[in-house]
């Protein structure tokens, strides 16, 4: 099956690129970049030297993209310039697994206030925020679109919505802690995100009003049937890759560490890229770097009755790329972890 | 004035070597350690080639400290060693600084529940927890033994005070993430902090039991005269200096964002040491590595009613070293900004 | 087939248990440790949390493997402890790929000079040093046990042997810089390893006497037909694997940075690991980590007649575990590049 | 004493904004940049908040500043930019010291030749090279303008130049590899120098032509009067500040590591800034940044005929800011370590 990339220049696409050089049952076909084209692929992302397969960046041709034989596109673009792909190759009737924020929110009017106007409304109702381990298994058959969840939110939507579900925690009083890697912020040549800037340095970011807030509480809106506000503090931390979130959390009146457990075993049980660790041993950013992997873990504090979750990801792989592999899988009868 | 440091090896010890050597007012006149003693003090602190008078590590006898012309020691040692030097001092009339927990707790209870045996108890009335910027000036004629706060409580108890103090914020869900560069956790020749280990790594440790809350909470409710408990989440980060610390704490009613600056103002003016940035500025670890500032800002966020705070400042200097200096500034009439 | 790994708790064993647990073509059957014996592949090892196959840590039974229906084993053991074992599997009919130093030296005399004993000296004979590159072709079906090259070593010999061969270069005041990132040092838990002291700092160490010149050099004279001795200057790095290695040579008479191209090109003709840069386009080390790649590429400078000549690396991939694992490729007829 | 810095918004101003701010024999006075004219000096360097005395930024207008009442200015300007304002200044009488490369080349035509159109070639005459520890002591009433030397020849010279002129090494085959921390580059928001690409990566660049040579072979002839050709290497390392300088070179026929030191410990007795290691121990770049000095050592290598000779510095200090304030302080007549 021949897949392609539009857009594949920034971070996430690079590790799309690599991810899909490497996968047992799709031929990556097409890479698109408007800055790149005409450009070997190795040239631009040099780790794939050797293992290129002779690829060269393409002009991002929308029309073109639509009439080739290739039957699966990722969209690694910014929001906005998604949606304009995405009209033009589901209207030529191909599979699209968008990166971006452009479909991650059902609720137009949500979309609108945190991204501005949308460019392709009439697909919202065709497309799906898919989290694997939580979308319900239905959606395979109903979707031209897909909308991979957001790096964030992932780390989020994960450890919570089955604690919410079971009951074992309150709807309230849910502050969220989240330090990313500087590749989160993308491949931008900005003083902020210099080496010299942000070497040894931490730095909370965006309080009180970052994007990923319309996706993460309309998920935990959906999933679990009540709106649900969390306090959520992004940073910036010292790395290159990897997301560590803790969240602090009052358990529900009589709810215990081991029904926090169940719940989660129950909602995980036989998931390989979610990784429940003992109460007592914290997950660590570095040993899912490079998987598709939520790795986490809770303890009670008896003292303030809250949940002490932490979880981690790489901010690449499970929290983009990866996890647009994992959807393809799934969506195309692949096994779940092929490829990753 | 001569001074000394009794376990300089650390490195809090490598620190305060550098502040007392270029401090215009005190000459280093003795620097101790069991492991180095003999040693030139620049073999073992390299930072100091060419600036370190000569100065060789001496044995750590506490008789014979105890008996030199040296009017002020800095204990730079792990707690419950520090207690035992702390009597000889003190009962040779010296004046001692301690940057270990031996004398932060005044309660003995608090302290043997969380470290044990105390080898120096009769010393608790004649010690002192002294944060310059919050401790009631009088402390200096009170006092034969200061204890340095710690570095994550002073992050915290800075922002925290004048607010509970001024009802600004409530005194329930209080959650603070703090994130701290490896040097916090000592010199330790362990496996955990290698460098392979932290380098591009986050990971929370001491959920729920961290030993700095018996000093937090215990410092809240002397400042506050009410009961404190707080959620603490330490973090090891992949950095070698700086703590950045995130507080999420909901708004008492009626409470604004102008009350809580209004509150840190009045706390805070004229303090050197500790700097208040605009609403919508987050500080960042890096700007006060080196220096002996807290840097903080808060927002308000509608959505929740909480304040989030942000604060910083570097682990070894305001978070004990420099912080140290201060108080000897404070305590021996030198400015305080002397030397730092 | 079945292969194990004895001593897989270090770096280079870590990468070697990733790299086989995803082979294609063969089955991981055993992991040995004496320190972690009966622990969980993944509680030492977490990055492989969930594709671990359920392997367990056993204890390292020379004489258990060698009866054992494995049929090649990996040896990640230090230096003296590997030739143990390999005499005891070798006995046992079982093929083994050394990653230590102990059969990288054909010569005993020289073995001893650097290394001390060596306590399985009959193998000798039957061992061979195989760089997949460089090593002639025949040696698949002449030898019980391999030795996988070292770290330097390779990113050294890649770039010179076909320049000494072909005369290009002199084969004096070859200078050699090599910048390791920490992994090479191994995980050990020393002060001068930790974290703190390896961040934002350069170090040389191992002037004039690093053991892997024994290598080196012994590979250079079987190579080129002449000794040939070299300056190698090792260095730390602050970052946690790839090597990066800047050779400095004098051209011989007449010899232009064409024929330099043109004898690698003849020597690399289709060899995947090894990527030749144009002039003038140094490789960076962060490219290949995660890779079993060599990129290298060369100047010649006018001014002082020399070829600058720069290599990169992952120090644990084709530095250690992916160059083993691409000699088993070989040596078992599975595709050179199979699960590297 | 009042002073102006020119151009204080780079890394380089940074340091000498921070280092003049506690000088105890002079006033920052002045600060100019294009960019940030209006703006707090703390509100562009923040790790100055609370000790910038009220500073800001004004317009870099030179004919206003000379005709200030301040009597000697730092010029922290790129190369080109820097010729003018000197010009402006020295015919207002100011004493000025320029850290950019405009009249560190006393050569016009070598000037020309690497960095273009020399924009106050009139001055040449009137300026000086000023390495402390090397220059001869007559400089401080011969000149009118002084050219701070650049990082990576500071670094290179200190080591090199008393060997030459004692004849212990030979002037051929001197191979120079050094190692720069990123803040060498400047503050360029360029992908090249973001955290994601630089972190964990080593890579070297300018091979064969880097600017740095016409102003170390100058300076090489100037002090042992014969021309001198070097390899020099420069590369980019993970780190923010330092440089590791490794020089390979062989033994005049005769020369000894005892001759080494020997003029080693001749040409630097009593200078505090140039620290002497013995044989065999490296120096380290973490352990001099934030300092003023080199730290260097060397070893003879018997299998090669060469000595191997490493040094460090802290490229902002040493290499520029710091050394530009110990020039200053011989200038004026100040302590040499005054504010360092």
């Amino acid at each position: 099956m021949k897949v392609g990339i539009v857009g594949a220049s920034g971070y996430s696409g690079e590790v799309l690129v690599k991810l899909l050089l490497a996968h047992p049952r799709v031929t990556l076909a097409a890479v698109t970049s408007r800055t790149h084209a005409g450009k070997p692929l190795a040239a631009v992302i040099p780790s794939v030297r050797g293992a290129d397969r002779g690829l060269t960046f393409t002009d991002s041709d929308a029309a073109a993209l639509a009439a080739s034989d290739i039957e699966l596109f990722f969209l690694a673009l910014p929001h906005g310039a998604a949606a304009t792909y995405a009209r033009a190759l589901v209207a030529g009737g191909k599979r699209v697994i968008d990166l971006s924020a452009d479909f991650r929110i059902a609720k137009l009017e949500t979309y609108t206030k945190y991204y501005g106007e949308h460019h392709a409304p009439e697909l919202l109702p065709h497309a799906r925020f898919v989290l694997p381990e939580l979308t319900a298994p239905g959606w395979k058959d109903e979707v031209k679109l897909v909308a991979a969840p957001g790096c964030y939110p992932t780390s989020i939507l994960v450890p919570l919505v089955p604690l919410l579900k079971a009951n074992v925690i309150t709807r309230e009083h849910i502050v969220v802690n989240s330090y990313s890697g500087v590749s989160g912020a993308g491949k931008k040549a900005e003083e902020m995100y210099l080496y010299v800037e942000r070497a040894e340095s931490i730095k909370a970011y965006g309080l009180a009003k970052h994007r990923h807030l319309a996706e993460i509480e309309e998920q935990l809106a959906l999933h679990t049937g009540a709106p649900t506000i969390i306090q959520f503090n992004p940073h910036l931390a010292p790395m290159r890759r990897g997301i560590a979130t803790t969240i602090t959390v009052p358990a529900s009146p009589g709810g215990t560490i081991e029904q926090l457990y169940a719940a989660w075993r129950q909602a995980y049980a036989g998931r390989p890229f979610v990784q429940i660790l003992p109460a007592g041993e914290t997950p660590d950013s570095a040993h899912v770097v490079g998987t598709n992997r939520v790795d986490m873990s809770a303890v009670h504090d008896p003292r303030t009755g809250n949940f002490v979750i932490t979880s981690v990801e790489d901010n690449l792989v499970k929290g983009a790329s990866g996890q647009a592999v994992q959807i393809m899988n799934l969506w195309c009868g692949f096994p779940e972890t092929a490829g990753l």
